[in-house]
Order: C-alpha cells, then sequence, then structure tokens
C-alpha cells in the first residue's frame, strides 16, 4: 500500500493477532452469528489485517457489519440456495449472509466441483460485503488450483467520461501457487481507488492522488486534493482519464458485472438500488491442466525473475502481488497487528455494549 | 479509439468490405493456409478493420503475418493437438499456427464443452498472433453464452515501478449478448496502450499522450512526446504510475499470463524469448446459469441507462464497450472501409509479388 495510508507511529496500539480474532469473533457472536461462521469471519477478517490490507479488515468495515446485523440489512443464519447447479457452473443465492463469511464456504464446492471437472464456477447473488476477496481465491490456491475472485457492488464509480456514478468498483482477485517464492494473490479494485482507502485517507487526513476522483460534475480532479465531502466527488475508473484508459477499468468493470451479477439472475445496483452484492468465484485444478510441480517451477522463474528486475528511477524495487502481503504477514506475526488508537477505541466501546471481553492489547 | 489514431481524411482510401476479404483470403492461400483457414483468417481481419479496430486489422499485422509465413516461423498447415483434456479444461498446443485462424476453432469446441459442462475453457500455447481477441469472445456471445479471451504475448510492457520489460501487452476480451442493445463487446490491452497504436502514431506522425510510455530508463514520460525510436522507450502496464493504478494495469497481465501461459504448460515471454503466443478463452452457457431472455433483458436495461448517463464536461456523449465498434460497422459496410494510402501500396506490391488479383477499390 502507498506511504500515506500507513497509520503514523504516534497513532498506533499494537493487538496481538490471536487476541484480535478471539475478539471478533465474539463480536459476531453478540450479534447472532453462529459460532462456526464467527471463526470463519474473523479469519477473514484477521487474515487482511495481518497482511496489511488495512482496507478490508477490521478498521473500516467491522463496524459497518455490527450495525448492519443489528439493524437486519445482513441475515446472521442465512441458507445458502442452490438456483441452478451445472456440471461446473454454480448460482447461488446468498440468503443477505454476509460474503465474507458465505464466500468461503462457496469458494469450498467450487473446489469440490473443478477436482472432478477441471474447472468449476460459482455466480452468487443476495449477499453483504464480501471483504478481501484475495482471501476466497487463496483458497483455492491453497489446493493446488488457481482461484479467481470477483464482486459487483455499489453505484459509486463514473463510466469513462461520464458524470454520474453508475460502477461499483468490482474488484478482481487472482491468486495462484508457487514453490518457493511468496505466492501470486493479486486483488484490486477496477475504480482508481478502492473506496475504503478514500475513508483511511479523510481518518488520517491525508491527502487524495491526481487521478483518484472526479469533481461531482464529473471532471477527473488531476492535482493533489483534501478529501472532499460525500456528495461532493465521484470515483474515477482505474485508468482515470480516457486517455490514460478509464474505458478500460470501466470496461473490466463491466465484465465482473456480467460475471457476478448477470450470471446469477441478480441486476446491478445501478438498476436498483437495494440489491445486495453480486460475487463470483472460479477454480482451475493444476493437475486437470498440467504438471502441478512443472506449473510451481515455472511460476517460480516468473516470480523470481520479476523480483530481480532493475527497479525505475526512484524505486527502491520491482515487486509483484503477493510479496508486500508476504512480508507484512511475517511481521505482524511477530509484532502484533497496528491500529489507529479511534480503532482500539471503537473496539472498547462495541466490547462494553455487547458485554465481552475487553480487546487485548500489546 | 481516439481522434488521433484516425487516418486522415486525405490519405484515406476506401475499400469495399467483400473485396478486401476476397483479397486477404487470396493472400493467404498464397502463402500456403488451406482455403477454409484462410476465409476463417479473412472473416477475423475484416471483423476487425469494419469495426473500427484498425490495431488489430490488415494494415498494422497482415504484413507481418506474410513475412513469418515465408520465413516459416509461422506454420500453414498446425495441427492443433491436444495435451489434456478435462470435462471442463482442454489444453491445446497450436502447432504454430496463426493464432487468429486457430482460436476460433478452439473457441468452437469450448463452446461445445460449455453446452454440456454449463462452462469450459481453453488453454492454448505455442501460437502465432492472435489478432483481435474480441473476435473469439463474441463467438461465444453469438451462441447465447459469455465470452472471454485472453492473450499472453510479448516481454515489451513494464512491471510497476521497473526499468525493464518483462510483461506482454496481455490484452483481456470479453463478449455478451444483449437484446436490442449493440452488445457488450470489450477487448483492450492490459499496457496503457496496445502496442499496435504505437506503431499507428509513428504511421499517422501524431505524438503520445503523457502516460503512455516510460523513458528506456523506466520513469514515465508524463507530457506529450513524439513516437520515441524502437529501444529508446518501454511501454506502461495500464495505470501508467503506481500512484494511478500501474500495479494493478501490472497485476492483471499477470492473471492472464498464469491462465494463458502456465495452465498450457508453457513459459513466459520473459522466461523464452522464443515462445509462441499462449491464449485462454472460456465460454459460460447463459441457460445453465439464469433466464436467457432474463439475462439479455437487464443487459438491455443496464445498457440503456449507462447510454443515458450524463457525460462529462466536454465529452459528447457516455458509451459502453461495443457501440463505437457497432456504429462503425454500419458506417463501413456502406461507405467502405477507409485506409491509408501506404496501406493500398503495400496490398499493391504484395498482390504483384504473389501474383494474385489487385486489391479493388472505391
Amino acid at each position: 500500500m502507498l506511504e500515506r495510508f500507513h497509520v503514523p507511529e504516534a497513532d498506533q496500539i499494537r493487538v496481538p493477532p490471536e487476541a484480535l480474532r478471539a475478539t471478533v469473533e465474539r463480536i459476531f457472536m453478540a450479534v447472532g452469528v453462529p459460532e462456526e461462521d464467527a471463526r470463519q469471519g474473523a479469519d477473514v477478517l484477521v487474515y487482511a489485517d495481518l497482511r496489511g490490507v488495512e482496507t478490508h479488515g477490521v478498521s473500516n468495515m467491522l463496524r459497518v457489519y455490527v450495525q448492519q446485523y443489528r439493524t437486519g440489512q445482513l441475515n446472521p443464519t442465512p441458507e445458502l440456495h442452490y438456483v441452478i447447479e451445472s456440471p461446473s457452473g454454480l448460482v447461488i443465492d446468498g440468503d443477505r449472509g454476509l460474503g465474507l463469511i458465505q464466500c468461503p464456504k462457496v469458494m469450498r464446492l467450487v473446489i469440490e466441483k473443478a477436482r472432478e471437472q477441471g474447472v468449476a464456477t460459482a455466480s452468487i447473488r443476495n449477499l453483504g460485503h464480501t471483504g478481501p476477496i484475495g482471501y476466497h481465491a487463496m483458497l483455492a490456491a491453497q489446493q493446488d488450483m488457481v482461484g479467481l475472485s470477483m464482486t459487483a457492488s455499489g453505484s459509486q464509480v463514473l463510466p469513462a467520461l461520464a458524470a454520474e456514478p453508475r460502477m461499483g468498483t468490482n474488484p478482481i482477485a487472482v491468486a495462484a501457487p508457487a514453490g518457493e517464492r511468496p505466492w501470486l494473490l493479486f486483488d484490486a479494485a477496477m475504480s482508481a481507488i478502492a473506496s475504503n482507502k478514500i475513508r483511511i485517507a479523510r481518518r488520517l487526513g491525508v491527502p487524495l492522488h491526481p487521478g483518484w476522483v472526479a469533481s461531482w460534475t464529473g471532471t477527473p480532479i488531476m492535482e493533489e486534493t483534501p478529501v472532499p465531502e460525500d456528495g461532493d466527488f465521484h470515483q474515477l475508473p482505474l485508468g482515470s482519464t480516457r486517455e490514460l484508459g478509464a474505458h478500460k477499468g470501466f470496461g473490466l468493470a463491466l465484465m465482473v458485472e456480467v460475471l457476478a451479477t448477470l450470471l446469477s439472475g441478480s441486476v446491478p445496483r445501478m438498476l436498483d438500488p437495494e440489491v445486495g452484492s453480486r460475487h463470483f468465484l472460479a477454480a482451475f485444478d493444476l493437475a486437470a491442466f498440467t504438471d502441478v510441480e512443472r506449473f510451481k517451477q515455472t511460476m517460480d522463474d516468473m516470480l523470481g525473475m520479476l523480483l530481480e528486475t532493475k527497479p525505475a528511477p526512484g524505486a527502491e524495487r520491482v515487486i509483484y502481488p503477493g510479496v508486500a502481503e508476504a512480508e507484512t504477514l511475517a511481521e505482524r506475526s511477530k509484532n502484533g497487528i497496528p491500529y489507529h488508537r479511534e480503532v482500539i477505541e471503537w473496539f472498547d466501546q462495541v466490547t462494553a455494549e455487547l458485554n465481552i471481553e475487553r480487546l487485548e492489547r500489546l
């Protein structure tokens, strides 16, 4: 993640990962989520924070989930409903469950199917937030498969050259195992920047970079700007301007909409503001395509060559998606996860309210 | 396509589509391609030029194909070899055939499999240039399926923050049918700009936009620049700079490399400069996922809403991928395809050399 998103040292409080896991699990259970699901939800959020994916860990989103469970927007005990099943494709209704708890379950079904068929996919409708979608892709990688994961959600991003937002940030994730090297793990919004990064920038008081957002009239803001008030700006697609490729970010977001939304028999948020998130998962069983060891060796060779690539002037090194995450995982597993003190204050408040143990800190 | 890539009116010569098709077919046959394959190759190239995809039509690439057939780099009579077949996944060796002729054949196999399985994919290695890959995706759309098509090729694009090129432009295409609206047809390189656009800019004498290329040392050139000499620049990934999302374009290009190259048991060009192109195709049979008419109706509703979106200041209208192509198709089917006179000169020269009829013009 870019330097500007890191929590300043002075505002940091470190929390042991296992303490975080226990507290998050208890919070989920306190709002009605069954124990096994609560454990799954905690695992996804701790995964994000251990890897430095602050945008999708507990800081931004857990309080939103708690609120959505309390207001009934999220169903704490959903039953996944098979809408259609073909030999390699699944369509599932998520029954208003939290996506980050339900998607891993569906990915496990997809993995089973892929083991028989070579390839399998699922299109899922009617979910809550799907969290750090790289987690779901990684479940396939852990089974010697290539995993894909995409989410269609929201309608805050402008199409190319538009003045009105229509698209979600529609992230795409891919995970693939390697041998010795950190595994490939790509997970990125098809907007110029993830929505949660804007929230973090606001909390940290740092400005937005040129090309990240447009004015409310649709003109890309091409200089540094303080985070505008909600309603005073729109998010731009990846590519930012037409010349730099905004039509490509827009087109990729439409691809996600087709695979996740249209194939699951749902509609995009631009047509129905009340519709739940839609998701697309796919797994490709390596053994059905090629020699598994050869695949991992070629991954190692390719990823090693990327790491040895000469950096551009001003850059320290070249890395590929997954490397920084693996390094942060190693460091935070040892030293705990750093949170902004405001996040810890929220934990203290919510654990008191829910009458569960206070979050342990280092 | 951006205005700067259009052939200036004064340099335009218009050719009837059917005349182009006949001449291209004869050229393919003259270099040893069997009639049916020659017809397929001509169809793909005419498709590109009829839709305004000049970068992948006859202007840039046909002369390269002719040369590659003549030197033996391309095999005019390849036999597609099944490496592995699982119920939903195919791995195919292309036997050094021209990708734009062989990929449609493989896509037809994938479509057959998808009709049984719901979803099917193919990873193909050892091909020549795959042409306008939207064509292959569109074959699935024409069968009431969602089609995906991706190509891994080349090693001229920088990873994010790198000074040495490693990646291909690795385009991604998706096609999906609609009802009344022009169908969704997205087809774009995961580099800031397609390599062929740089060739066209050089031929037309127009400058490159800020953020399209980097200096040979890896620094993104963020002002307008005349097209540098080959070797004096590198191509940037989609996103251009780290802040604007170069890591996203780079990550998407790696996704293509995994699905097309690693799953087909091949290696990326960065590891073996002699390796052929790799390709990934997928088809999702709508009927196995949802109600086909409902899918098309939702597509129409979504695409219609996009077309009615208020444009940003300075923009004439909002369109989605596939609209401009459909309009150009209608216009050129009526008025012929405009070529730069230099392209027509090449045709006259090559048809004379190969002793076939001269290309008809309007």
